[in-house]
């Protein structure tokens, strides 16, 4: 399989392209490729195109652009996944996941019994090492998306940006009343796609369960067994998707 | 929530039981238990009891047990996930997470594109570390069932053993001719359950695939994007569960 490598200014048109940085050093020093040698790039948005090394200067890659290249297919509505702040490397975890499972967007959510400090969250640089693994992912799986890492925000702000789109909300077994409790998902047909949001290791406190029930969420449980908060995710994520015909 | 206990040798009418080893020195050192303390004890096989500490001698705790508990539900047929070995550590996380989904037994496969050392995967001690690992999934997610820990097997031996059993094969969307490749898994509705089958990183060789094909699996595969192999089980399991109402 050709190699691929992130170049978020491609564009359609353009006869060549220069890589510098840790794309470069990635074709030339870790992987050892030369002039002559096919490869792929691609956007981030969903373009990929055929590529050849044309020239190779320190850490600078001129590469010569081919034909547009089918991408891997992508979910036919956008879902974003927000995800309560977990502590420790958790998140790098389910961003490299969902990121594979096909999101096109991470919200990183600091929700009212997030362990993780606000000082913590408000440091840029892990949005930063999260993007960077977003990419990794992506070129693994080899979607020509990566999803955005969006601005950390309390449960309020990200249901005010909703807007049509479907909310879920995974909840406990028994955290919640069981008269809003179902086991599915509900239909996503619009393509104002869908929110999937995913609390911290304590749940989501009755407030944010109530703002969530008044924004019409629905309250989805998997399962009669406690999944890990780390877990939750990618657990929720393909039974989703598979609900939804999109797996 | 009341702390658990794992006691192979509990019985259902035995009115005292004695904890020793690691369950108790975890009881008495790191939880800090005393006499009077309530806990439970279940026996991995679906038992679990009501339980007051009555006396603690050194390494030894001296339980009274009281009435059974409904433990938690189970999958109303056994599933085993036949798993080939992976590299590093990513048996431990594969472990920890079947578990706490609902497997009843792990099988490690020795796949032949396993690039795991015949050595490596004689030596007991990893199955044992798998056992312990299946030990405290079980009691985080409240499980009374720990899934066995089978000796690794190559396919064909499995596959002897999966009688009537509806066998499922996790395979790369190109990997496989898309002409037996399909998205339902089937339905289960035989005691003898199922087996889920998850390759290496390298994938099935043709005479696997072969051979299940010609031992009636159904090759199920997750989508278009491509899944690591340690990530796999795990997107997999909830969405036949939820594809066979049972999760």
């Amino acid at each position: 399989m050709l190699h691929r490598f992130y170049t978020p200014d491609l564009e359609l048109g353009a006869p060549r392209l220069t890589l510098a940085g840790d794309e470069a050093r990635h074709l030339t020093r870790v992987l050892r490729l030369g002039v002559g040698d096919e490869v792929r790039v691609f956007d981030g948005r969903g373009l990929e195109r055929h590529a050849l090394v044309a020239a190779i200067d320190r850490d600078e890659v001129s590469l010569t652009l081919g034909t547009r290249v089918e991408a891997a297919r992508e979910v036919s509505f956008p879902i974003t996944l927000a995800q309560a702040w977990l502590r420790g490397d958790a998140m790098d975890g389910i961003v490299r996941d969902a990121t594979m499972l096909g999101v096109s967007a991470i919200q990183p959510l600091a929700a009212e019994r997030c362990e993780v400090p606000a000082a913590s969250m408000a440091r840029s640089t892990r949005l930063e090492r999260w993007h960077r693994i977003a990419v990794s992912s992506a070129k693994q799986c080899r979607r020509a998306v990566v999803p955005r890492i969006r601005e950390t925000a309390p449960l309020g702000r990200v249901l005010d940006t909703a807007a049509g789109a479907v909310v879920v909300m995974l909840v406990e077994p028994a955290a919640a009343d069981p008269s809003v409790v179902c086991r599915a998902p509900g239909a996503v047909d619009s393509p104002a796609g869908a929110i999937v949001l995913v609390g911290p290791e304590g749940g989501w406190t009755p407030a944010e369960l109530d703002i969530a029930s008044r924004a019409g969420a629905r309250f989805v449980t998997l399962g009669d067994r406690t999944l890990r908060a780390e877990s939750a995710a990618l657990v929720a994520l393909p039974v989703l998707l598979f609900a939804w015909g999109e797996l």
